[in-house]
């Protein structure tokens, strides 16, 4: 793995993700955030990687998390949330950022409601996880996993 | 009344609310957003509800409260401002509360600007009431009672 | 309460409601339209109103009932069914009359079908009471009531 | 077949269709609605149905058609004329008849003007039979026969 | 003049043009139908024709006036109302009539909202005429008389 | 009859009806194509008609087959499966057939996904069944025999 | 008549209308456009008015005529041609131009090509006549001396 | 792992994907459709699964493939190329699958031209892995090990 | 002229161009597809260029020779036929071919059918001609001699 | 060659083409406008053809042009420049044209801005000739010829 | 200069602003917002202006720093980030504010994506200042200045 | 500043600006074109620049000028009065103009009508002033002067 800013992968969680567990649980499972973050510390610490989790329902507070993470963090993984169908100060502070962005989601939002089907952050993402519920943030620091050695 | 919850109202109020009284009168009327919590907090003693109200410029913070809410109030009335408009987040927000929703508005929305016309709030309320200013505060805690009475 | 054409609220039912309580009662409720008819004019009178009914599936005819209440009737009370979203000729009688006009629906048209989220009548109304099913009569008759004695 | 409702089958014309045989006969053909009608009766009689025909140009008449429809017929067969396009009404009306529902139209709608390629009755119709021109009737009696045998 | 279906024209009002003179005089002047009606046969009469006359707030008693016009007007002047934007019934009846038809509007729709731009009835009519309040009724019978001269 | 190429009718099926009885059968019902192959079948010898039927998954092998009925087939039935909505090159073939062509859908596709309400096929189809599931066959082969005898 | 600015009526001619009596005959008649303004300069001679007219198949050129028009003529009769559906500068000049303006149209363009349905030109005129050949002419003169008698 | 249909997973990749390595390498990247078949073999054999891959120019052949992966194959990995963006067949095939299915490209089509962003495929994906080159292919295994584990 | 992959142009002919000389003659002409391909032989040959003609009703089979052509043809004339509306895996085919590519309709699409004016392969050819006939093919030809002698 | 209108050739080049060789050489080629004239001119003497060539920043003047033309030259060859994507009275200009027009453009312009997409002269136009740079005169001169043989 | 709240201007930047100098130096230039900031400062005290200027990522402290100026502050001078083209609450905020408005962004946003050629600021700005880098804070405050002296 | 083409500023006013001061003055005020040029000159003679102005109805004309300015003049400032919403080839003539470009609008056109909100102008312009008035000329001057002193 290359040395770029060290091995801290930024995880971050957008509007109402602190209530997964909770919310409409047919669509997004029963497990809570803490839960699939301890997951996807767990994955990361066997891959090499470390990861720092900030969840905000502001998307002011989640680009001062983007804009912290530059020079420090080697990676970002992003579930945006709501955010990502009108984000554009969000995408706009996710292009600044130099590693790779993963973009996760949950459920697959193009099975959804017409309106959770335009991702105004997937321009801004190296690539992109959808649809596999709580095993998305696994296959995520997979991705950057590999993403931080070949890149 | 069902015993849900106890008997709080959550009445939230959106961007620029404060300055209720003071912006554009000739739509908004001249009582200020203190009048109209007075009113409102009035009127739902007299039905037996109590009112608790928040104001916010950030839909963060409106989505905090909302979260807040969940398991301690019974309903939410809900004037969203602008965020009627694109307020996705919060929109997801209110879904995932269990009681009754009010959108209220002081003006009629549609009789303005075309942008103005769209509100990604409806689709998740119970409820709409709009263009009857101060007085649809009143309207809108009969309009929960009822929907607590009777839900 | 101003004395302006009497007390008389016109209460307007447009094509199918009719059939409430017969029709699609898991989105309208089992309730008749001549329960609530007889809630709303109850209403009314408790607010020193009364109510004069009518009911057509026929957008000619309820033109003609609104034109007969000019100069009679103080305010108008109206659920378009269908004709809320193409009913243009009803909107031009309805811009024609002086008092306050209160538009009102059963169920929240913008949680159902798309076509139904847009209302050619919203335009000319004072205000909107919507998803609130019967007891939105009473509300209406109440918001009249305060239009009334305020306008 | 089910003995629901007997066995009378509402046959409705929509606007303009009293022409048939007169206007733009090049489209339509030079059968008259009478002709059309007793073919479709004939065709009835010999399958064991009954027909009851009405031509309106008022879309009101049409949905009080429908209303005195329910609970005496047993299935409708309607040409909707170029309500077809705009008679959202008449759809709510047909939505709440518990029979089958045929959609029937003697050109080829979609090879016409733009206009005529968006039907808002189909939606709520059981199928549709278009094209066939006066044989179209017999088409749909057919149809008709089949959907009250196996429904 | 030819003498087809002799020389009567047929003057047909839509909805809420009983209105004339008390709705919104601001845009449709202060001159009520019966003022326009009796100047359009007053010019009819010095061009030699007669004219008769119906208002309807109702699409399908207009499209029977239409209908009962074929082979006994020589020509229809038609101001739709509000049904000059949806009006697809109306149009198809016109679209049957033989001889020329004059669309009349005393204000510019053009100029006025969005929705009144679209007019369903100008595709079949020979001509229009807009924007020139009362004395459009003049003009039209001038062009009716022209048409059936030179036709 | 005419005797305008024979007697053969082609049934054209597109992609994925080769699944039918066994794909949504909510939807399509629980008959195999075999089924409804074989009661087209009988329904044509009834009617003197002869029927031979193509299934394949490839816009390019149905374009194949209706090239290679010119001048053998009578008239052409086709269900196009999803073709209907972007099959353009099938469209041209079917263009290019001189006999009448029926298009047939098993259920109503203006009641399902939006994608599906636009057919490209319509505008060059004599006439359209759709919605009567297996018994469609039936009446597209009386449909044919009409077309046939009159055309 | 009021004498502001005299009897003077500016007609206007955009490209292409130089050819009539030669273009596309069956749309526009045969009579040359020398023809139509002799006709108009006549029936406004009648009327105690002047025609001065101009063509031109240059925006820039006509834009021009509109301001040497400013304080010179009383009234603009204009048929833009083409610039109808994209001369925002001619909208522009004759927005500044004070006197009333009539818009004409040989042929009826919403009954021709979709792009000739959008006038960019009507919202500036005072009223419009169209459809009505070479006799429009005299309908416009006798328009605009209506308009100067009344304005 | 259940038992369901085996442990066969169907790999499949549309219209010229056969090209990868050759066409594009700068978005493609070097590896061949070999090398990346090979490594998702390999991947699979970790997670105890076994690959069949297919790769096809013709929609036809591929809803052929997912038609024989019907009762054999326990989950389909497809990479539909350029059929992702009006693959409508496709997508009824996949749709009648009863196993996961995860949708696989190795760019970010988001990122690309307009007419990429839309993807006919998701609605009926289980999820989609975009972006990361070929290990895509490697994680898309992953996501079926754990999905035919936990469905 | 370069010696790049030889003198070989390929000549593709996409859905339904086999029966050119039948098809509708008036819009195509009464040459066979055959009589082309001689004609565009003899021009190529006279150009020092050899011409393989293929023509397919199935979008793969035409990827397949575009995939073929790679290494051994100097450049493409595609007539791509209704796929040229559609046809994006085609598309991709092309933009993967190194020599010059030239789109040759033989009518002029822009002057048919709305849906006939947008060209997927355009993006991806060098140059087009378009609107003449048959003779298309030398012009094609002669395009192509000097897009290799000057590339 | 018909002797219609003798042996003329009209070339019209539209605004910014004197730029040639100046603007843009990357897309447009280092050949001035001069350069592709005199090509022009002497494979129109090779084919029997003369050239007239005007080029003007004007609409206007190439109206002009085009009028001048009728009755004097046997066809146009227009490049409009950016008129193509707006000057619908050049459109209504050349449609008066009675010989053949062919529209040549040196680039392609699908491939390149979306606003260059559309052209509001294809319509009018003969044929088509793009992206083939100064070879496009050439070509244009043997569609011609071709024409004029033919025609 | 009116006296109107003193001298203060309100200098507002939007999300992600904070990062100028590092973010994308090619478009925004190699200047920090502190030098930006500095420099309008400077220009502001050379025309008696004194500067306060507030940075955030969150569109609910933007709008709490427009509240708190009403009545403090003569003018806003803002650049609202990506909040440009969807921040309706900071929107309905700024129309609230009596002075004049300056909306200023360094690049030209309309030679940018297309998203960022639509700004809900501009219908509430006094004026834009666009593509001039850093100067724009020069101008801003000069245009500001102007506007305090005439307004 | 650079000598690039000496001190020459090129000041275009396009259609309709010879009317300001007497056009709409609420809109663009009292002040004439003479006087903004007057102003512009002063202004540009303080920093060393030059200005030759020149206005015209015509597109053509302008687009004369612009080519003239080639080689000639530093900079180009502009104001294409409504040639901005539709003025492509000056678009084009802009585009190939080597040095700095201002668009100048003496109003806010994004506060007006909705089709004064698209600039075809602004895509080639390095920088807009808007909104400002007549001061706004000044500013430009200086906009354009600090472009030559850095560009």
């Amino acid at each position: 793995m290359t040395n770029l800013k060290g091995r801290l992968v930024l995880l971050l969680s957008g509007p109402n993700l602190n209530l997964l567990g909770v919310r409409e649980p047919a669509i997004y499972g029963a497990d809570t955030l803490e839960d699939h973050v301890a997951a996807a510390s767990k994955a990361a610490a066997q891959l090499g990687l470390e990861v720092e989790h900030h969840q905000s329902n502001s998307e002011g507070a989640l680009i001062d998390h983007v804009h912290e993470a530059r020079g420090r963090a080697a990676a970002i993984v992003i579930n945006p949330g709501a955010l990502t169908h009108y984000g554009w100060s969000l995408h706009d502070a996710l292009r600044a950022f130099e590693g790779p962005i993963v973009e996760l989601h949950l459920s697959n939002p193009d099975a959804r409601e017409p309106w959770r089907r335009t991702s105004v952050i997937t321009p801004v993402a190296t690539g992109c996880i959808t649809g596999f519920g709580g095993h998305g943030y696994r296959l995520a620091m997979d991705a950057v996993a590999h993403l931080l050695r070949t890149g």
